[in-house]
């Protein structure tokens, strides 16, 4: 069973798509298994995070941001791929180390997240994109 | 085939759980298939690292230390999220960049680990932790 | 359906192994289905990641060997992991941030990559190594 479906973005930021992964995992009726999500993009992430404090999200968005500052940053002047905007490479750079896929096992209908786990969008560029998810159950 | 499983840390560092998920392995005796690990917490990780020299493990701790050091730190000042303790952003941020989740392939009933690969589970938190652990095979 | 192949590398770098990872997926003729790729090494990585400016990959290595430079950087003085070179506790924790496994879906028989997602083996030592790798498809 498999599903392909798309987030809209409002630039960088983690967007919260626990519920609309639950709502796929409900209507598939698939009591055990393993969902498999995957983003068909370079310069976003899927990331599994503290869903309780909104300033984790503020405080993991302003840590990648200091790990990968944007092109025209004093620091990143050895960065040669321009082209694409200030914002793409240190994107490229957050998505490897984020992950572009999640493994989550179902059982009893739902995915066995633990308590404070929200599943997040992690959109890198600075404008508004359109992303690309594909969820998987097996 | 799913199960849970507990691991107890006694505060930061790897925790070998290698021979334990052997064990599970073994005993649902499926002899081809692809085994996923997933963990329910958003501030400690599973890892796949080398085995052999106790050092690796010593300096991986040592630079995730250096790479998001606890919140009290002065080079940490731009942390917000420091209600639960300073070493609990930090723990978050190790978790975004580490594994929440493992997929390993089964081959004649075992795991197909390389030789020097161990399955750890990496605490992040400074206070020894239960953490749960969810096994699938498929 | 499980087979194991070898990526000989020529050094650090990212290694584009798209075409015979797809050429596996062809030969297997499954139509729907999820991949899983995993590499049994702790200082090398598998990695997707944007295909087409090669800058892209040139920019990714820079930031991996500035995240973690060689132990013989005075800025690694607290490396203790020595014996096996100057290069290789820099790969271990690169293997660390980096991906062992890669899940990816299949449709009509084809990897759901996106326009411009590759998959890369990426090289963490400084000599070439023969690397091996386990392609796994339920």
């Amino acid at each position: 069973m498999q599903a392909g479906f798309t987030i809209q973005t409002r630039g960088t930021g983690l967007f919260d798509i626990t519920e609309q992964v639950g709502g796929f995992v409900k209507s598939w009726r698939r009591d055990e298994g393993l969902l498999t999500l995957f983003v068909r993009h370079t310069s976003c992430s899927l990331l599994i995070q503290e869903n309780a404090d909104p300033d984790v999200r503020k405080d993991l968005q302003a840590f990648f941001r200091r790990l990968a500052p944007h092109a025209s940053d004093p620091s990143m002047d050895w960065i040669t791929h321009r082209t694409e905007g200030p914002d793409d490479m240190p994107a490229h750079i957050k998505a490897a180390v984020l992950p572009t896929s999640l493994s989550i096992p179902l059982s009893g209908g739902r995915m066995m997240l633990g308590e404070w786990q929200g599943i997040y969008l992690f959109e890198h560029r600075d404008l508004p994109q359109a992303r690309h998810v594909v969820a998987h159950i097996a």
